[in-house]
């Protein structure tokens, strides 16, 4: 992508009502823009951040053997009033009525929608094990919505449910949820901290949350060293082992009772990007979701449900890769992996080569942004560490003259000066 | 994808709801399912296929230039007060209030909104052109949803906004997504007949909708049967060329005072898919997005949206592409390439051969179902035929002991037996 083409519309000054440093980068980056109190505008950069998490999201649950489907996002009240979850569900819930005053809501979460689906279809445990999942916007009504997208009333959620015959079964497609999460977390680069939590109004037995590590984090966290030491390239885990590592916060931690021995105790900050539950037959009894075992009985299915904060994740990624020039992203879910700085456009061999390795670059599939305006070097400098793209590519008219570019790597600050050749192969092109 | 693992919840019978023939098929193939009126949920097999669609429009559209984007489906009301258009839009527009009692609404289109990413933005004709677009949830709350996605209430569309310093520039835009939708339509497997329109509630100088032809199509065109010729794997089109050629729609069709010689004279049904509007500064003016030009004189932006009904889509296609069986995908939307019917998953032989195929066809990136359930070949073929993947694929116990097995185009009906290793070579793999 060419920069005089695309739409990046950084600002100089930091916005006075972003409290925190992902929100900060993020107006900042020109990645969104705020339409309404917890509503934003995802501008072209944010936009690229959030498919690639997205992406990976829906790969790592396909991996885990979930289905994708799309549920809509406006909901009939009366699935609601089925599993008694409408009058619960206090001001959060955007409730809506239709041209023909029926009662809609946008929906927060999907439990009774996917429970519909089911027993609509599913008759027997042969069709079982099953895990339905989508990624689609959510609405909850903040009473005050805070932190950009961090905190948003929309927000892109993943939630998947599984579905099983008894809670053996269904505790297998927990553990099973509870390894793709780690493997999902670990894909864009961060450390995932799985912690025991409550279930609060999605209700259950059994739920924890992943919190990620981010200096910034909302909430201290204490854990056992050996989460950071997993290997996850390998193709099974001990997901007892995983479960049974120590992990809590702050207010649940207690030094004195802490079972990990001092020097394999770590501590950080965390924030929740991941929630996942077995709730068992909540759902299915009120809503009649049942199956006919292989003792030719009915029972009600159990269940669970799993999800991600999608572009909660694009925050805690800022929060968790960032230094005081701006945002350092993983080349995971980088929004271009190169940032190619054409220094002197008015300088016909430094240009021409620029221009070259773009060309190059692009046919080799290697997402690249090209700065070719009319600027400054320093303001062109200053961009790049911003948006923080994890390789620059810095082409000016005294090395091109001598066949030389330099790269630098966004992350470690180091450059290193190379011929375009050298260049394209260290890339990968 | 195992069917066994899979859920395809295919239907006997043809509801009873369903009026037309791709709502009817969209059901029984489990495809969609109503959880309200006009508002559906996607099934993993009809989530193939609006993958599929959305993946082309994004491609042709950032081909022509357009950069991705993405705006809320919740929007304030202000700014539609702003344009005019709050009080403007009927009961259409779903109506919310917040927790904090501001008025909201469901965007059923966002030229409001898009227009003020821009002002905030954008001050300059050195930052233009500019196309924006996105592909989002809408919502228009029909009196009488009907024909499932054909015409629901919660729908994906495509929307692009271009903004230009004047006319000239605007009508170069506006003939770039011309050219773009003929195209995006054309890699669909779709013939789309451009025609010119009534501006209705966008408001403007300039529009055509574009037409998809299907025997069942909603409404009979009339049009020149050079549409049909066009080569779109040209780099360039003469867009004045293809903008003159006739195409009308019955009620405008006057046979005597046709300008096309009977000859070249073509009759069709047709299907609303698309529909792109130039509107000058009618959104600029009130809501001040202005830019300064050459001259050094401020001036309000000219403007064009570009919609194509992306779910909408993927009725039309079944509307275009079916027959007595069921569907017929072409290939470039099918939700898998390849079906590949494991006829006696307990024949060693045959489960054997299929299995290994499978295992083949994956690897090679082809998108494959197979069918390993315990079922009669007779619901084997009749599912297959019904969600009419383009490549059937049998292996039967007979076959596979004589090392073949029977590739059949769901199009055309033929069938060949042969090897392996060249039934693979012929699938690409």
């Amino acid at each position: 992508m060419r920069l005089s083409r695309y739409f990046l519309p950084v600002l100089k000054e930091t916005p006075a009502e972003a409290q925190i440093v992902s929100h900060q980068l993020m107006l900042r980056a020109g990645m969104i823009q705020q339409l309404s109190a917890g509503i934003y505008n995802w501008l072209p950069l944010g936009y690229n951040v959030l498919r690639k998490v997205e992406a990976i999201v829906h790969d790592e649950m396909q991996r885990a053997g979930a289905i994708p489907i799309l549920m809509p996002t406006i909901q009939p009240a009366d699935l609601w009033r089925e599993s008694g979850r409408y009058e619960d569900y206090g001001k959060e819930m955007l409730r809506i009525k239709d041209r023909h005053e029926r009662d809609m809501l946008y929906g927060p979460t999907n439990e009774e929608n996917v429970t519909d689906i089911f027993r609509r279809h599913v008759q027997s445990f042969k069709q079982l094990p099953l895990n339905l999942y989508h990624i689609q916007w959510k609405f909850r009504d903040e009473v005050r919505p805070r932190f950009g997208v961090m905190r948003g009333r929309e927000f892109l959620m993943k939630d998947a449910y599984s579905f099983d015959v008894d809670q053996a079964a269904a505790e297998a497609a927990y553990d099973n949820m509870f390894v793709a999460y780690l493997k999902t977390f670990k894909r864009m680069g961060l450390t995932a901290i799985p912690m025991r939590a409550e279930t609060g109004p999605i209700g259950g037995n059994l739920s924890h949350e992943f919190q990620i590590l981010a200096s910034t984090g909302e909430s201290a966290v204490y854990f056992d060293a050996a989460f950071e030491d997993v290997d996850f390239s390998a193709e099974t885990f001990d997901v007892e082992v995983l479960k049974s590592l120590y992990a809590a916060a702050d207010d649940k931690h207690d030094a004195a009772a802490c079972p990990v021995p001092p020097e394999r105790l770590k501590s950080g900050r965390g924030i929740e990007v991941g929630h996942i539950f077995y709730f068992g037959t909540k759902y299915a009894e009120p809503m009649d979701a049942a199956v006919i075992g292989p003792d030719g009985e009915t029972r009600p299915v159990h269940m669970g449900s799993y999800g991600i904060g999608v572009s909660r994740l694009v925050g805690a990624l800022i929060e968790a890769n960032h230094d005081e020039k701006g945002i350092v992203w993983p080349e995971s879910v980088a929004p271009f992996r190169v940032g190619l700085v054409d220094l002197r456009p008015d300088d016909a061999t430094a240009h021409g080569l620029a221009m070259e390795l773009y060309g190059k670059l692009e046919k080799a599939g290697i997402e690249t942004l090209l700065d070719d305006r009319e600027e400054r070097a320093g303001a062109k400098f200053a961009t790049m560490e911003l948006i923080g793209l994890p390789w620059q590519v810095t082409v000016g008219p005294r090395g091109a003259k001598a066949g030389k570019v330099e790269l630098k790597s966004r992350r470690s600050g180091e450059t290193v000066e190379l011929g375009p050749d050298a260049l394209l192969q260290r890339l990968g092109a």
